[in-house]
């Protein structure tokens, strides 16, 4: 390996460098972040993906550490995982720690991890880097990006971002920092293009506070706000303003209860404990005393909200004059479930408040001007989008071009390909590997052949045939027995099997002493002939032909 | 029946009255639109959905007529099963007839319907209604909405409409006429709900035409417009721009060849012949005289857009310096297909401009200030807000509200509920019937039961087992065959279904002469046990346990 500087975005999904970022030089691998995606639609059944550090494997000496940036689950959610074959140690701000922490635990696995508490402004030096976090605004508390000195020069890694001049918790992204590694000179900036298509800067936190007052005031029965349970600074603002309307407020949801908890232990968030009720409190207060934070905002299937407009949540029902608030932006593919609960929320007599007819939500990322000012004010030479699927680094590298980054110094880079900065741009070949399913207790053995056939049978259903053959005779015996599940439902499905019998019994009449295996291919190909025609159809057929 | 005025939205999924609607007076029925709605993800392998008339179906003789507003898929698509059960004559206008007409061409229904053709302006007496379409701008050309004069009062339905100020064929909603019925007295006011959550007022077509000019403008290469086959407006604006850029248009796709075939032999679209290539001839042009308009704006896996991000296209490979454009919103649910496709053509190295990264798609439907211009000219004494989901309709509620209906006197009815004008607005039992599946050549054999099973088959796929049995032993004969689908990939599935083979086996050793069926059971408990413990996954476990 020479001594050049190479970054690689692994893994994940769709986004790119958004779990997990290799930099290297020389001899040394320093890992920036280790999270986890969620599937697509077109993945039925996958619980997450991990990046596949199949490329990471035969170099397993010279991985240093790996440097998370924030808290969220695409950036730490890998790492129980990473962790099972990679013994390196974990730098990670005190919040996002205390998470990593929850999460390792869960797995029995945190007494043999070296985890390492970072802090904005601190000098961390690991190998030939010299790594410093420095304040971000963003939608979880103690998030950071990183100044990385390498010996080829500065590298900065924006993590996830957002400009915003009065966060919630007073402490806006550090400009100063940003200011002195312009000064300094910036070799190559990864920026966060998750909102590279939104024009404009992105509102302030401070911005919603409208709202909440608004609907509080307004709402003259019980609250119920849904959020993200890791956007710890708008479940401190809506604490903030029901405490001010004389509210109480109750924790409905695992990840929610949890979150809170590991939050203000650390201090990141500050709830007096006499705001706090049990869910089994509610019923004692007035209605217009009450506010309950809840998970599942995404329409979530197992989470409060969905079981509220269901109605099957253990203790908790939705009631008339109930208002529900949606605090959240609906990650897309999730817009059928949450719309679904919405609906299902306003026939049980709640009024619902949700984006875009409130201004319940903002987000947590820079908007084109926000990204325009990170490239202005560090002038790196060099500049790669990073944190968005494809069409996002295509829109921030269109940013950065308008802001006078010449072409030639943009890098528009997939995941598993090899950048090298070498006193020019590179994009090298691609390395082995791409992601990695994870379902139930199964990480890796669902490969994308399952799937798909997941996707046929999600289509079509399928239809299996137990037959008994006397080979000798070349004939089936008996009728046989035909298997379906989301075929047809077979009490109303007529004659069709009936006349499936009739298919396997013709298709199974062959040359005396041919194997049963032809059979099989025979009368799977005679089964799936006959379904086509009778109902355009196309289930999964099988047969299982079994000789004597 | 006594003589009241019963209005009653049918079927359609999610959407409330946009696919059907009955208006009945004493012994007389008027149908509004028939049309079909597309499924959702959680309906896996459905084509489309249908109404569920079952609750006309005793009422055959009383049905009058069919009135279409537009000739979309919503409003028209389930003519043809509408019209297997029910004799009645068609009312629509010119287009929406030739829409109405070509699909039912194609299923030999054509001579045997009667199609009258109506037009804006008309009176039209069917029993004791009288029917006054006036014309709407809408997403499609020739689009009404209908004054109904019933015994009981005048009714307006506004169908799909929008506000529109400088519509691409200069003929905006015909608000004299609305003022007129205002003038009259209105009843009661349908009115389209689709836009309740938008703010303000819905973009004129004429402000899309900077946008194109300035793609088209810029656009060194060929340029590939994707929007809606039904968008006749859109299509007119596009070719309009692209001959003053001195574009020729090529259109590839079925649906965009055969309506905007339809269009043009009826004069809603206006293209010199010399403006059209064939697919065939775009290699002969230079590349900035070439613009193709093409279908897949949501991402449909068979359109053209797909099979050219896909590089699957028979004639048409995306090259280097093609602009394509989206002009088209995502309809919810098909985000991540439309997402992929873009990031696609990023990949094969086109430009690609979208919503909402340029202004290339505006609503063909009133925003909240268009809504309530509506409700202030008719000042209708009751409203019922129809063409949305709940939440829309809810949002719609409210801002007539606003505008000062007395909450009494608005009503949010479901699907397949019976409303009832009568000095008051009262809402009645629910009809029977919801909505019927169509999959392939199959019509309401599919249910909900079957939709489930694909569902748990698309999350963890199928195990069947087929065995033979020894019923006088109580054991099974040699070894089992199990058959599996969508749950892991047999050679990559380790010792798993070896050791399936036991429990079987075991599961299978029963008292002597212990029917099948108890060994089915008791097989399918073990295995589904097993495989919990083993996988974490709950595969669909059948088996077939065969005597003899």
């Amino acid at each position: 390996m020479t001594a050049s500087l190479n970054i690689v975005p692994l893994g994940g999904l769709g986004e790119i460098g958004k779990n997990m970022m290799s930099v290297e030089y020389g001899r040394n691998i320093l890992i920036v972040d280790a999270g986890i995606m969620f599937p697509e639609a077109s993945m039925p059944g996958v619980d997450y993906i991990i990046p596949d550090w199949e490329y990471l494997r035969d170099k397993q000496d010279l991985v240093r550490a790996v440097v998370i940036t924030h808290g969220h689950q695409d950036h730490i959610g890998a790492l129980p995982h990473f962790l099972q074959e990679f013994d390196v140690p974990i730098y990670a701000t005190r919040l996002t720690r205390g998470l990593i922490e929850a999460r390792l635990k869960q797995r029995h696995m945190l007494e043999k991890t070296t985890l390492h508490t970072m802090a904005p402004g601190d000098i961390i030096r690991i190998g030939p880097f010299t790594i410093e976090p420095y304040h971000v605004c963003h939608s979880i508390p103690d998030a950071v990006g990183l100044g990385i000195t390498t010996p080829a020069g500065l590298v900065v890694h924006s993590g996830d971002f957002k400009i915003d001049h009065t966060p919630v918790d007073g402490r806006p992204t550090d400009y100063a920092k940003l200011a002195e590694f312009g000064a300094r000179g910036v070799l190559a900036l990864l920026s966060d293009s998750t909102n590279a298509e939104q024009a404009g800067t992105t509102p302030s936190e401070a911005s919603l506070n409208d709202a909440f007052h608004q609907i509080m005031r307004d709402a003259s029965g019980r609250l119920i706000v849904a959020t993200f349970a890791s956007l710890i600074s708008r479940i401190q603002q809506v604490i903030d303003v029901a405490r001010q309307h004389g509210r109480k407020v109750a924790i409905a949801g695992r990840s929610m209860v949890e979150n809170t908890q590991i939050a203000r232990e650390l201090g990141v968030l500050d709830v007096p404990d006499d705001v706090l009720i049990g869910l089994g409190e509610i019923e004692r207060l007035p209605a217009h005393q009450v506010l309950i934070l809840a998970t599942g905002s995404q329409g979530e299937p197992m989470a409060v909200l969905s079981r509220l407009a269901a109605g099957t949540h253990d203790s908790l029902r939705i009631q008339k004059g109930d208002t529900v608030v949606l605090s959240s932006h609906t990650i897309p593919g999730n817009e059928e479930m949450t719309q679904g609960v919405i609906n299902l929320l306003f026939e049980r007599g709640a009024d619902v408040y949700y984006d875009p007819i409130a201004s319940v939500h903002v987000s947590g990322h820079a908007g084109q001007e926000d990204q325009k000012w990170l490239i202005n004010v560090l002038h790196p030479r060099f500049f790669v989008p990073i944190h968005g699927e494809l069409r996002h680094l295509e829109q921030h590298a269109k940013t950065a071009r308008a802001v006078g980054i010449p072409d030639e110094s943009i890098a528009v880079v997939q995941n598993g390909y090899v950048l090298t900065l070498n006193g020019r741009l590179q994009v090298g070949e691609r390395v082995p590997g791409g992601y990695v399913f994870v379902d139930g207790a199964l990480v890796g053995e669902v490969g994308p052949r399952v799937i798909r056939e997941r996707e046929a049978l999600s289509e079509n259903g399928f239809v299996t045939v137990a037959a008994r053959y006397d080979r000798r005779a070349g004939q089936l015996v008996g009728p046989s027995r035909i298997l379906t599940g989301g075929f047809v439902y077979a009490p109303e499905s007529g004659d069709l099997l009936d006349r499936a019998q009739d298919v396997i019994r013709s298709a199974g009449s062959v040359k005396p002493g041919t194997a049963p295996e032809k059979v099989e291919e025979k009368v799977e190909r005679a089964l799936a002939h006959f379904f086509y025609r009778e109902t355009r159809r196309n289930p999964v057929v099988r047969s299982a032909v079994m000789d004597g």
